[in-house]
């Protein structure tokens, strides 16, 4: 068989044995509807809220605090649109490098309930520019929601959550943070500073597919974008997706118990690499985002390099190597990356995503190197 | 280990070993994101597409109209939500008895969106009054979309598609019918007769929890609930439930294959504990619904004896037998269902839902009848 090195881990991530392993009984023996008042129904509404204790104790919320939704996008969709609908919000501030979902609902909204829609500016490191957020927070009187990821899934830049929640307070906006790519990984305390909405997903911990969780502060009140039989307290309905609950939870756990671990491993992953990447093509590469302040995960390479992009992908994947473009949520498209565009990226550069889980070793990323010296030669 | 006999599979049905074999490979070895175009992600894509093409044929749909979504709650949300925003719809029309999903939707759109929403008739066997509909779409020039599900989950009623598709037509009515309790036991052809809307889901039908799909005509084009990276070419963004979708997949295609067979099962099933409660029972009980024109899964029967209708439940429930009062999608909720009083069930009756598969044995509801015999004695 032939070998495949995985540096796509910021796309999704494969299911942690452990995580599996708990998840089987749920995709078995208790096959129950957590509605059912029966014993198959009870049995699983006690794993569903397990679970649902495990994700609220590692962000500091209270377990009334945490839905489960389908996703991260399914979560984002419903806050934006919730608090727009039912929370007088005419006014949505995100910033310019938010991932396609946050986007794309403010749009909606825009285009449907005529929301005031503005983006908050960002330096070339993908920062968030704090004085722009504030002159915009200050130059408005209409009730605002500012929505900022914690890290971007592109460049892997980390945003200041303490810095711009206080801004927020400051001039009462609600505060939503996206922690799809960094919940599990660092610390999302909704109990330090004020966070009013939240939102993550499993798949990228090593969690299944087809699950997330959404935060909503408990002084807020929103109507659910799905309705029906009134699961998820009312705020999400429709059949718990049970093994999915469960497996979220169990990566949680892990990550709970294991995450720093975790992460200074990827941390030396991420190092080593860069500094290989240096050493072998000198001003052939150069880095998106601040080295020091983003996400251990994510390495967004550009290759200043007579190929085109997607011929320098192709030729990765031939050779066994797994990376990305961009990012990979954007379905296929092969557009010039927005986050690319808005930290100004000069067009020429060829820009690779490489992004790293724990169970990278360093063996595959000296493979990695080669393949790229074989590419560029 | 004590006795269980699972008498709830209109709530949700255990999944299939083969499903499950299908489903495993895609939560371990295959665990790309099926949006990545390296090796990874594509492997996962023609999986989904996979089932995508197997669950279009089923219901006699073009690859391009079938989209997979969180379940069959979430695709009732989209279409009625969607027909509402992007297709001009003024006005909803559901039966009495739709499911809470259809019903709760419709009560948000007439809140939020001012639509006027009005509810057709049933009988006492919760037949769709045909006159009625006719009355309400001819009394009318706002746009309307008329919902009713093929299957009533609580007592199995079944409704004349045709029929209600071919009113539909003649006073250029939109047509949703929510199919999750009949798709793959009963056909749901959506090229033999108009029908604009469709929704399904895998867990009915011995798939996996927390994926469904909708149908929705090609002519037709609504903007999505659920905002983001444009997946499902653009109507339901979010990484892709890859290993549900692929369940679904099998789960369809086992119908497909075996569907009449397991229907004939369910339905002597049905016939043989119909029978047998008769002969034990008498006029101590009685059924809801046609027993010749509903669904061969679901038998709704009500007792007319002095125990409580919780204490009836967890009786039957603590003999190993795990059976519905309602259905089990009102998370809990012990208010008298709105479907019994829809066809005017006296009071004092105490209702149970037993529903079928092809699992279940005759000797398992022998031993069901004969813990019925012991709690009424």
């Amino acid at each position: 068989m032939k070998r495949r090195v995985y540096l796509d881990n910021a796309a999704t991530t494969p299911i942690d044995s452990g995580v599996l392993e708990t998840m089987l009984p749920f995709l078995t023996q208790f096959y129950g509807n957590p509605s059912s008042t029966h014993e198959e129904g009870r049995i699983v509404r006690a794993a569903v809220e397990k679970s649902r204790r495990l994700i609220s104790k590692m962000i500091g919320a209270g377990n009334l605090e945490v839905f489960f939704t389908s996703g991260g996008t399914e979560a984002n969709n419903t806050i934006l649109k919730g608090a727009v609908r039912d929370l007088g919000v005419r006014r949505i501030l995100i910033s310019t490098i938010e991932h396609a979902c946050v986007k794309n609902a403010s749009l909606s909204l825009e285009r449907d309930c005529q929301i005031e829609l503005d983006f908050i500016k960002v330096n070339t490191e993908g920062t968030l520019d704090l004085l722009h957020l504030e002159n915009l927070l200050s130059s408005s009187d209409l009730k605002t929601l500012v929505s900022v990821m914690h890290s971007n899934n592109e460049i892997g830049t980390m945003q200041d959550l303490e810095q711009i929640s206080a801004l927020c307070k400051k001039y009462q906006a609600l505060f939503h943070t996206d922690t799809v790519q960094t919940f599990g990984y660092y610390p999302t305390p909704v109990n330090r500073f004020p966070i009013d909405f939240m939102s993550g997903s499993a798949h990228k911990l090593h969690g299944p597919k087809g699950i997330g969780f959404m935060y909503v502060n408990k002084s807020l009140h929103i109507h659910p974008l799905i309705d029906g039989g009134g699961q998820e307290r009312l705020l999400r309905s429709g059949t718990e997706n049970v093994a999915g609950i469960v497996g979220f939870g169990k990566a949680a756990e892990l990550f709970q118990e294991n995450g720093s671990s975790y992460l200074q491993q990827i941390q030396d992953l991420k190092k080593y690499f860069a500094g290989q990447l240096k050493e072998k093509f000198g001003n052939k590469v150069s880095f998106n985002g601040s080295l020091e302040n983003s996400h251990a995960k994510v390495l967004s390479v550009n290759f200043d390099i007579p190929i085109a992009n997607d011929m320098f992908l192709f030729r990765l994947d031939l050779e066994g190597i797994a990376v990305s473009g961009g990012s990979a949520c954007s379905s296929g498209a092969n557009k010039a990356s927005a986050v690319l565009q808005a930290i100004a990226l000069p067009n020429h550069l060829k820009t690779v995503r490489f992004s790293f889980s724990h169970s990278n070793t360093i063996e595959e990323l000296d493979y990695t190197i080669a393949v790229i010296q074989k590419i560029i030669d």
